[in-house]
This record gives structure tokens, sequence and C-alpha cells, in this order.
């Protein structure tokens, strides 16, 4: 057992391998993700992992929830915040993503490369996302059929990604702007562009 | 002199190292990048490409260059076949640069991988780039301040990026849309966002 596996609470190690998890997914994409790397990169001993995860599939489920749950929860917290104006509700979840996903290094990738996987409680969990944003955009948007949703939620995503992505590549770091700052020039962006297509 | 290479006029040579080199700083980015692998991925030997590119710096602003002449083109001519509007030339170039990005496998990773580097063509070609969509957006907005256009097109890229980076990840896949619909997906979005902007 390493040194970094003795300070590891029986939890702390559970979260630690969720967390390289999505490090490595980021950097290397999922074709090169293994639990014996993300050991490796935990600095605890290829053992470790095993008594939270019995194979791959089951920490990259894991590791899936884990990001969802989080980024539903911050998305629920932001529109709890936003007051009560449906528009702002819906445009501060691209906040809220912008500071998830950059907290978490990964984002829309992490979605994509589990879309075709087999996982129930994933799909349950990335439904609760999409219904909760799906009963965000019907507030500020009650005329709007299924495939207006879908196109307004589609645009959200793509600023919301859009500004993760600038940012996590380096395009913000001249500016010296805060997490906070890049979250709230893309929740801005996000109302824009809400307001523009509820003048459609 | 291997068969492939035999098979390159010598303008086509050139322009298949460039085009490599930009798939293989789309797959693992500027820290793998090196002449002897562009060379090896597009099937020449070792010693070929240095009749073009005498060294990895000039390689890398070639394609840098290529790149950015490229997509400011590709603005351009889409600005023109907008029409009139000065909201929809604007919106033109989300779709341009989604499409060109999409086809050349890279997109605002390449201005950020460059950006730091002392290559005085590359940021020439980059403010004339920077210049056009200025003036695209005081066409569009023509009271709006420096600060206000920054932005403005800070947005309109990150939903341009946005949409570019989805469908490369494969977000649109079980849609089965072509390049030219993503393209008027992301045209739509920044439409919506110009609008929404301007009501502010």
């Amino acid at each position: 057992m390493s040194n970094n596996e003795r300070s590891y609470h029986h939890g702390d190690l559970r979260e630690t391998l969720i967390r390289t998890s999505l490090i490595l997914i980021s950097e290397a994409g999922l074709a090169n993700f293994s639990v014996s790397r993300v050991a490796k990169r935990a600095g605890v001993s290829s053992g470790a992992p095993y008594r939270h995860f019995p194979d791959r599939e089951s920490l990259l489920l894991a590791t899936g929830i884990a990001f969802l749950t989080g980024l539903t929860l911050n998305m629920r917290t932001a529109t709890d915040k936003a007051g009560n104006d449906p528009v702002d509700r819906l445009a501060s979840t691209a906040g809220a993503y912008v500071l998830y996903t950059i907290d978490q290094y990964v984002g829309v990738e992490l979605f994509i490369a589990l879309q075709g996987a087999q996982f129930t409680e994933f799909h349950e969990r990335k439904r609760e996302m999409i219904d909760f944003l799906f009963s965000l955009v019907q507030e500020a948007e009650p005329h709007a059929t299924w495939s207006q949703i879908v196109e307004l939620l589609e645009a959200h995503l793509a600023v919301s990604q859009g500004f993760s992505d600038m940012y996590q590549q380096g395009m913000f770091s001249h500016m010296k702007l805060s997490n906070g700052e890049i979250a709230t020039r893309a929740t801005v962006a996000a109302r824009h562009l809400i307001k523009g297509w509820g003048m459609r």
C-alpha cells in the first residue's frame, strides 16, 4: 500500500478515482481509459481501485453518474439563485455548465462517450437532466413545440459548451478572468440567445 | 522515394502536408506535432517535407496561415451569399466557421496554440479575420462600443465553436445531419443571439 493510499479514507479514494477518471478521459479520451491508468495517475496501487470498482465499466459508470448528478445539481442551484424570470432561470444553466465543466475538466465529450453504453442508471440520470432543461425551456417559451424546444436547447448547449471549450483551451487566459467571470459571460450570451429566439 | 511521394505534384505534397498537420494537431495537440510524424502519416519519406518546410516552425506557420486564410475566405463567401441584412451577414459566419472547422478537423484550438508564437504573418492574417468580423458587428450594431463588440464576438464565436465541437464529438451522429444542416443550425442560433443582443 502506497503512502497516497494510506492517506485516503474509504470514500476519499472512491472520489479521487472518479475525479482522476474525469481528468484522464478529458486528456486522452475513452479509448485510453483503463482502471490501471487511473490507479497510476492517482498514485495508488493497481489493485486499490478494485475495492470500489470491480471493472472498467463500473468505474466509468460511476464517473458518468457523478458527473451528471453534479452537473444537474449545479444547474438546479443556479436556477434557484436566478430568481423568478424564466429566461434568467434557463440562461443561468449556461453559467452553471461552464463552471462545472471547467471544474471537472470535461464537458459534452463525456455524455457523448457514454451515450452508446448500456448503463441504465446513467441514462436515467441523463433523462432527469434533460427533463429539467426541457421544463426550463417550457417555462421560458410556453408555446414552443417539441422540435422548437430541442432546437433552443441545442443552441443553448452550444453556447455553454463553446464557452467551456474556449476557456479550457486557454482562449481567455490572457484576459485573466476568473471562472465565475467566464460563467457570467456564458449566462449573458445564453440570455441574449433565448431572448432573440423568443422574437423569431 | 515512396509510391505516395512519386504521385504528388509539387503543390499537392505541400497541401497534403498542411492537411495532415491539421489532422495531427486536432488528434494529438501541438505537443505531439513534428515534421517526422506528419511525413509518416502522409505516407512520404521523412526527408520529403523538408523540400517545402525547412523545420517544424515553418510547417506549423504554413498550416496556421492556410487555416486562417481558408476560414476568412469561407466567411466572406458566406456573408456575400447572406444578402444585405447585417444580422444575417454576421450570423452566416457561424455557419461558415462550423463547415470549415468540421472540414479541416480543427477549430479554435489552432488559433490558441499559435497565439503565443512569434509568427508575424500568422498574426497579420488573424488580424484580418478579426477586423472582418468587427466590421460585420459594426454593421449589425452601429452604436456598439468596442467592449460591446468584443462581448458579442466572443459569444458569437462560442456558439460557432460549440456547434463545431459537439458535431466533431459525435453529438449529432444519431440525427444523421449533413454538415450543411449543422451549419444552418449554427447560423440560426447565431442570428437569435445577435437579435437578442440588439434588444438588451
